[in-house]
């Protein structure tokens, strides 16, 4: 096990993944994304196509890949500081929120570029919205393991909501900017809307 | 026009539409989603084939439909109230989207129904999702010209997420619930979780 919990086969099978989700965006700037297929993708990324629906089921789930799941690690130690105010739990999955994009952060070019497919192809959109709510589903439930919960209460899945609605809204400004000097990364833009929320809902 | 300011064209479109997506429901109570077909939905309905992928592109988005925008009298109003802080902006659009759902409640058996499809069909779900990131899209427009920013302005997409979040949480748990003799509105969980909301981000 490395020092983040993950065994081998599971940071292969994470590599493969992240090698056939960069072929696809490639492959859309060089030759639009209409034209690619699963075929060019996999050529692209050195698997079969057998391997691709191993790993996602349409070229646009491909397109899009993200995170899908905190890391296992976080998550756990996230659990363990145990019950707390609705408003403290949401302040702490922010902070492991923005912990986890800074360690690994994506590339803007490619946020830009996943934002902008989804703007045009419907399907592109659906797989983005199916990709966020999976990850928001696995955040609730494991807000409500720390808040000894049930996976469905409301409490649990608004905080996660609110939380993914910021790093969501953060990253979307962040891939429209354009790069400044020496300063690249999405972090400072979800803090500002995480920020904007604490505003929005002052009393 | 009628008081709501909707002419007899736009109210036909709008109940033909009701029509196709009551018999999407009964079919799948009936026989299963996954048997039912655009041609069983166009005959329970009362209408051609073609007439159906005038108003939906699939059954999944017939069995999902609800709401894709504000009201425009209602959206009217609130754009000419004028710029505001933020905090008051979501204070607005909350009694809004609140008014229309006392104006007209969907009904809990099709809103538990149409959940507990998205649970167990992903091509539903990413119907669902697609529909209420439409009618979110549309809400931050609305914001954004109230506030004088531009519709992908980060703020009034703050915003319109926040109050959407707080709709989908509420109507989510209403439509789980059992229902209790003479109250049987959606009004007051979706009023509970904005209360919650504001709790969860109290300073």
């Amino acid at each position: 096990m490395s020092p983040t919990g993950e065994g081998l086969r599971e940071r292969r099978r994470r590599e493969t993944r992240q090698e056939i989700h960069a072929a696809a965006l490639r492959l859309a700037r060089r030759h639009g994304f209409d034209k690619v297929t699963i075929e060019m993708i996999s050529t692209e990324a050195g698997v079969s196509p057998r391997t691709f629906f191993n790993y996602f089921p349409n070229k646009e789930a491909a397109a899009v890949f993200g995170p899908r799941e905190l890391s296992s690690e976080a998550a756990a130690a996230f659990v363990a500081a145990g019950p707390a105010r609705p408003g403290e739990v949401l302040r702490d999955l922010t902070r492991l929120l923005l912990r986890q994009l800074a360690e690994s952060p994506p590339e803007r070019r490619d946020m830009h570029d996943i934002f902008a497919l989804a703007h045009e192809h419907p399907g592109v959109l659906a797989a983005m919205l199916a990709q966020f709510d999976t990850f928001r589903t696995g955040v609730a439930a494991t807000v409500a393991e720390r808040m000894g919960r049930q996976p469905d209460d409301e409490v649990p899945n608004l905080i996660a909501s609110v939380a993914l609605t910021a790093v969501r809204t953060g990253l979307e400004r962040w891939s429209r900017d354009e790069p400044v000097d020496g300063e690249d990364s999405p972090v400072p833009y979800v803090e500002r809307s995480v920020a904007l929320l604490h505003t929005l809902l002052a009393p």
